[in-house]
């Protein structure tokens, strides 16, 4: 049989060239891309590759920077909390941050761009109690003894947040600091498109310009030690300047505020429940952004190039689940896959012509050092986004880094080689089709489609101990067999009847958090069409503190969907009688202890409830049924392959179609089954690295026994 | 040496009057007591001992009930949180209460007296909008779909709780319930004060009138299985009725509702952050029955008797610590001790000539069975009081229950003997003086005196999984060489300069609770006052999550102060670094791992702090300093010896009064030391049922070295 070729990436540099060759050739790859430091070889132009170059809008021309210093990016910035101890405080503001990265933008009027706050009031301080002194970087502010008080300013970005991360973890040395300027302001905007217009000339072999990304980097702040302050993947504060702003209260019809932006120091984070004035500002920035793009998309067009953005970086303004994405005319989007959420981030958006997955690991020198082992960082990767591949895959997959410290591990490029065949066999074999689905899932929290697959995500697929027991659920769900959705509480505001297209509502989270939403249970609007969806038949799964919020004689306001509440010290005087343990159908695959990772204390049932796990009195795991539709309540599920099971049996069940588990299904939990009934194949994943035996149900119910080798993945054709 | 005789109550019953005479002889007890369900035997009458009778004001008269039904006790239920399916809800009312206990109050009007409260918006549904079908036993909502309801309602208490609860754990049988009777309405005033006269004259032989005990009985239901259903040993709900309802309209001059003292479900438990209506009608009733308890005492003192108060069962409205307590006139009050803190909750109450304290086990037969260990109880029991005695001794000791039961215990009897010997040694060498201080300590939280050092109960000294980590704070106060007060956010409010009495604050429970404060802490006058307060040298400790409400960028209102914050997402952009454990003054007595025992996850501190433990990355106890003061943050201090140490340091460290550590100090933390400056004694005790070896630390430091058996007490003459 001949070897496929195709669909692969990788990457090059000038010191690599023969070896370049000689790895496409291996991983069949039919594209070869530069990155950020490294140099586009001359000799590979015609090598028969796809050329992709990666394309720095915002930095690497540190003389149009210079020139224009009023065009510089900038970001807004909070100082600490200071408590006056008298009737003047002096704060200072860059005390914390890299001077080489942020400088006071004092060129623009202080006075209404920066904002001094009480917080002990949450009161701003009037422009005459305060004053900036330069010499010593800092604001005086008339305080009353033993109020708070921050400073909220504006900061040119002088050193691009990336090129420093990047160079100082590959201890680049000598290396002048990129600065980053604005594309969206006039004279910068203008310089862009002829910018970009001849850099498309000067590389005629370049066929792909890869964007890295557009206009504003998300939220990266170093502090004075060269150590990381502050990140945020999805964080606007460094998408902001005067001449932006002024276009906001055009648009928004009121005034801006630095604290819409500032966020109490909170900066507006992914767990913030946003505010009005915060959805707006984005929503004006994803249109703003949009419309630049599009510009700079029709001038590669005109060029005959395609256009691909890379999902981070600077790509604030273009969350590309959004309608706007959709009409920029982008041809891809790739990005960095951590894990199964990582990669759906990436495969379902729509509007492109393909999207790539760039695997991991990285080729840097923090993975591949002497004694290191890619490999099994590479069997990590590709194993977890296989399971979300085979939902809906990527149309390419690539590497990136530095190609050179690769080749010192010959065992990896076998790995990559081996990968590559696979994904190429898995696409062909997919064919675009939809895969089997058992049920329609809606995940619920305050940023609905906006955040899909990222909703849990504050770094790009970090592990925090405070996400990862709620993150496992966007995880398990990326590769289990059901269609998945994510609707905001504005989503149900606005149309509560689009619940109706659900079989199932996940909400999950802590409480008062974005993710579970807070407050929004008090909207009669929103809690009824929930209780309602329950009642007539929906199935409803929390996990943490699902719709927690302290008001109305509950802290779970759907404590009689879940049948079980939190105690807060208020419902101590309740003696409580349901603790007794159950057997049931969503814990049949449970093998030992279950890990409901964080998991909460403090969890009782009420008396409706079935208890399924309790642990020291609290319970982990309860089931309960609220008119035709039931509810499940879990404490925390992080990722593993029997909590996915448990959660796609809690699905099943809250939905009352526990007679769909035995389809397209593997008794086995470790091994998952994904059927594709427009092509008539299916196949069966042994996502571990050790043999499974296990029983095959197919569609009909009909089953075969099967054994699999590790990380095993085998096709079949349905039989007609 | 003559054996001393005295401070010490015994029970007795008809079939134990030898007994009873030679028990009190060998335990030198010059009091006798009955109990609930015992008669009181002729024959000791004249035995040479004091007589106390028990004194039921509301209860064992059913004729009078029975011909007053108006009269009963009546007390506020709410209903389970029903949610509405379509336009009509019907709420049953008794399910889940016992019928024998209690009986719906349809006589006064429903419509007044009872709320059905729309529970999804907070509103009053329109009494229109509702009926109660007395058939059912239902009340009928025309409800909105889905939105949540409750029925608060009045019924009378047709069987006293305490003799329900007694009745039931002895297995009474063919007893008749008592009915309990509201001595607050006219009719049943003029009998009570009759039946009081009458019951004196008919008991000439009575020395002591123990009441048990006024008015209201704490919070205390049963469910339809005679189990207890809720519980609040500071529960007012029983303590109501439409007569006194309108007296608290009339006084307060703004309409009742049955939400002042249904709360939400919350019934005002210690938790909740009281309202102002509901400390509006706390300060009522305290004055209603202050008033009318002078009354009764008035009448016992007329014919030469003592009026004694057991701190328990109907004593709502009689909390000992306010003003009007003082005012009463009563010669003594008796309570419970089931640890340090009750103790001390006995001992410090003014306004009466001597307390006495009811020591632990009950002659009870949970405890004394075949194969029971009541001596065990009894050691734990004294020893833990011990300490608190030693800082202020209650008068007395007693026991209850039935004597015969504690016949049978051989080496029990003779514990008890060398308890009340020692006891009376100790009160002797006290006599009546002030122990030493080391520092004054004030416990900052929502009840302030009202509540002193029953802040965290919810039962009588019971343990909750929520509240031994910060009960355990108030049970080292109860014996430790400090002046504590216990103070309120009210406090301050009226007065802050009230702090500068004050060494160290001490704020210790979990956030949003009465311990803490909750939004208090957004009240400038409370913050700033606090702030000021250490940030001109005093101390601050705070347990848990002290000064947490989410607010103007903080969880903690106080992180500056303590230089710790909660993560609660919000914050996992920002980089933490300060990780690094060190040694400290504070944690110099720590053997092997201290026990923070429900500890915190997600506190981390701020730069200014010094980490001294953490856990997994959670920081558990951290000092830092704020101005020219000092704050100690603990994640939480279940009560034992280590921690009892560690919590001296901290108060010691925080105030920055380490020099007095070892002045009337034991280097051994098993071992401590209490000394009485106007007596000239001091003595050195050891807490543990094992031998130790310490070093004692006199006024001046001097020091000798000291060998104690186990829970030894050893007295000395200080050197002149």
């Amino acid at each position: 049989m001949e070897k496929k070729k195709g669909r692969v990436t990788i990457p090059t540099d000038m010191d690599v060239v023969a070896d370049t060759v000689r790895l496409a050739q291996k991983w069949g790859a039919d594209a070869v891309r530069d990155c950020d430091g490294t140099e586009f070889p001359t000799e590979l132009k015609d090598a028969g590759l796809k050329v992709y170059a990666t394309y720095y809008t915002t930095r690497k021309d540190n003389e149009w920077a210079r020139a224009n210093p009023d065009e510089i990016q900038q970001m807004y910035v909070m100082t600490p909390i200071y408590t006056a101890s008298d009737e003047k405080l002096r704060i200072p503001l860059m005390k914390g941050l890299h001077p080489d990265m942020l400088m006071l933008n004092t060129k623009d009027s202080i006075t209404r761009w920066w904002e001094v706050v009480d917080r002990t009031t949450g009161e701003v301080v009037p422009v005459a109690d305060w004053s900036f002194h330069e010499a010593g970087g800092e604001v005086c502010v008339k305080s009353i003894p033993f109020h708070d008080y921050t400073v909220s300013f504006l900061a040119y970005i002088i050193w691009d947040p990336v090129h420093m991360y990047n160079a100082t973890v590959n201890s680049w040395e000598g290396v002048e600091h990129q600065m980053t300027f604005d594309v969206r302001q006039p004279k910068t905007r203008a310089f862009t498109m002829e910018r970009l217009e001849r850099f498309i000339k000067e590389h005629p072999y370049v066929d792909v310009l890869r964007f890295t990304t557009f206009f504003h980097q998300f939220t990266l702040i170093f502090d004075e030690l060269c150590r990381e302050k502050y990140v945020d993947w999805y964080g606007y504060s460094a998408s902001v300047s005067p001449y932006i702003l002024e276009r906001f209260e055009q648009e928004a019809g009121y005034p801006f505020r630095p604290e819409y932006i500032i966020d109490e120091g909170y900066y507006n984070g992914q767990y913030r429940i946003p505010s009005k004035e915060y959805k707006d500002f984005l929503a004006f920035q994803r249109r703003e952004v949009a419309k630049l793009v599009k510009e700079m998309v029709d001038i590669t067009h005109t060029q005959q190039k395609e256009a691909m953005m890379f999902l981070g970086d600077h790509w604030i303004g273009t969350e590309p689940y959004l309608e706007e994405f959709a009409g920029i005319g982008l041809d891809a989007v790739v990005g960095s896959v951590g894990n199964g959420a990582t990669l759906r981030l990436i495969s379902d958006i729509e509007g492109v012509s393909y999207t790539e997955g760039r695997l991991l690991p990285y080729f840097f020198p923090d993975t591949f050092y002497e004694g290191g082992d890619p490999v099994r960082e590479a069997k990590e990767n590709w194993v977890t986004a296989r399971r979300a591949i085979l939902r809906k895959p990527v149309d390419r997959i690539g590497y990136g880094g530095y190609l050179k410290l690769a080749l010192d591990f010959p065992e990896f490029v076998e790995y990559v080689e081996s990968v590559c065949e696979e994904f190429r066999q898995l696409y062909d074999n997919i064919a675009g089709s939809k895969p089997y689905c058992a049920a329609r899932v809606a995940v619920l929290n305050c940023w609905g489609k906006m955040r899909s697959w990222g909703c849990h995500m504050v770094h790009h697929a970090i592990y925090f101990p405070q996400n990862y027991s709620y993150a496992g659920i966007i995880e398990a769900l990326a590769g289990s067999p059901f269609e998945v959705s994510f609707i905001s509480f504005d989503d149900i505001k606005a149309q509560p009847e689009l619940l109706q297209q659900f079989d199932v509502l996940i909400n999950v989270g802590d409480a008062d958090t974005a993710h579970t939403g807070g407050e929004w249970w008090c909207d009669p609007v929103v809690s009824c069409a929930v209780k309602r969806f329950v009642y007539e038949g929906g199935g409803m799964i929390g996990v943490g503190e699902p719709s927690a919020h302290q008001a109305n004689g509950h802290f779970f306001q759907l404590s009689n969907v879940f049948g079980v509440e939190q105690e807060r010290g208020f419902t101590l005087g309740y003696d409580k009688y349901n603790w007794q343990e159950h057997s049931h159908f969503i814990t049949e695959d449970v093998e030992g202890e279950l890990d409901f990772g964080e998991g909460k204390k403090n969890i009782y049932a009420l008396d409706s409830a079935q208890v399924l796990i309790t642990k020291d009195r609290n319970v982990q795991l309860a089931v309960n049924s609220f008119g035709a539709g039931r509810a499940v309540y879990i404490s925390g599920l992080p990722y593993n392959f029997i909590n996915n099971r448990l959660l796609h049996r809690a699905v099943l069940w809250s939905a009352g179609l526990e007679d769909r588990l035995c389809r397209w299904f593997s008794k086995n939990p470790y091994v998952e089954v994904h059927a594709y009934l427009e092509t008539g194949r299916y196949c069966a994943v042994n996502n571990t690295d050790k043999p499974q035996q296990t029983v095959i149900y197919q569609g009909d119910g009909t089953s075969f026994e099967l054994t699999m080798e590790a990380n095993q993945i085998l096709w079949y054709e349905m039989q007609k």
